[in-house]
């Protein structure tokens, strides 16, 4: 059965997938999509590919599926991954299960909408955001991201369920990665936050580097820019 | 083992899990939690009960979990409910959670938005939002009720995922019901969905009509002060 993989590596849950994927070496045909370029937003990828229009999802043989959560899921049991990276034991399955689906509203809803209406809002647009929506969205992201050190990073154990990285990890580090290029770095303001990461990305190296590359990329440009200014 | 149940049937999800609970015969101890009283904000509900200060959540002996997909998923093993209510199944099992896992940052964020800035913030602080915040967001909330539509009710099955109904229904009912509260009745402006909700509806009775019976009745408050006004 061939396994097709839709993604865009400046999407957070694209690169979380990603990086599972490499990670549990499954082997996946890549299937790069420009959401930059709207490329998923026409009639044509909607009958085509995905009536969700959005990244990631897959294609294995027939079989269509969205949602990172529901995918991995799939794949976990499919491809026989290794316990740790989503538990098939009811109780650890269940502790990792909870923060996949805390995450949605919290840490995903904080930080990309902080992203989204700094940076990606006015690059479409052309209109920037005013002072007092930024500082709500700055707020509410801060909010989110101390709840996450108090319910998730609170024992001194490396990661968020324990010893082991799950799905859980890369799920959040890939969304806190994502409002640098909007010029705020988590890790300045989260010490526990910080030292998870290190976890995170020493955990799954080569990779972890590998995905972000093209966010890497774009923050350098941002900067020079700035710089230029 | 004893399964305590802590809720509030004003919380879209709480009604979700208690139907749940309820249609598969699972015996629980019941625990209301009066989110309008802020009990569960208190340091001392954070210590005793629930670190994520809100609902639903479960206490099944001494394990904990909040998250109301979380929830089902764990109970649906552990208490071997019917296959259609959460499958087993790798592929149909997928199919769930493709909604359930869509669900939160569309529906869930799209209705309950709606509601929270038009009646809940309203009441909570005396202040109230001004036309045009109102406006965005119907405008959100009809936007994700016209995907629901499209993504989900496309064909002429009765359920979400076919010809049985699964969790993914009742998670998406109990929030499309939540709107009516402030003003907004999905059934007028979405044909699908009203064939859809009455489906859910007759299936789960009499524990749907049980479940909605405080939102009914906050709805007739509300309706009687406005007929005096």
């Amino acid at each position: 059965m061939v396994l097709k993989y839709y993604y865009d590596l400046l999407s957070q849950p694209s690169r979380a997938v990603y990086i599972f994927l490499k990670m549990n070496k499954i082997p996946f045909e890549p299937a790069v999509v420009n959401l930059g370029g709207g490329e998923h937003l026409t009639e044509e990828f909607r009958e085509k590919h995905s009536k969700f229009q959005k990244v990631p999802f897959i294609h294995h043989d027939d079989f269509r599926l969205t949602e990172s959560v529901a995918i991995v899921r799939y794949l976990a049991r499919e491809y026989h991954v290794k316990e740790h990276w989503y538990p098939q034991e009811i109780r650890a399955q269940a502790r990792v299960d909870e923060y996949l689906e805390w995450n949605h509203l919290n840490v995903r809803a904080g930080c990309a909408r902080y992203f989204f209406d700094k940076l990606m809002g006015p690059m479409m647009t052309g209109k920037q955001p005013s002072d007092e929506q930024v500082k709500k969205n700055q707020k509410a992201m801060e909010k989110t991201l101390t709840d996450f050190e108090r319910i998730f990073l609170s024992s001194e154990a490396p990661f968020i369920t324990g010893t082991e990285i799950s799905f859980a990890d890369l799920q959040a580090a890939c969304e806190i990665e994502q409002p640098r290029l909007a010029g705020y770095e988590p890790r300045d303001h989260f010490s526990k936050i910080k030292t998870w990461l290190e976890n995170v990305k020493s955990e799954c190296q080569p990779y972890y580097d590998e995905a972000h590359k093209p966010l890497e990329a774009w923050l350098k440009k941002i900067q020079k820019k700035a710089a230029k200014l």
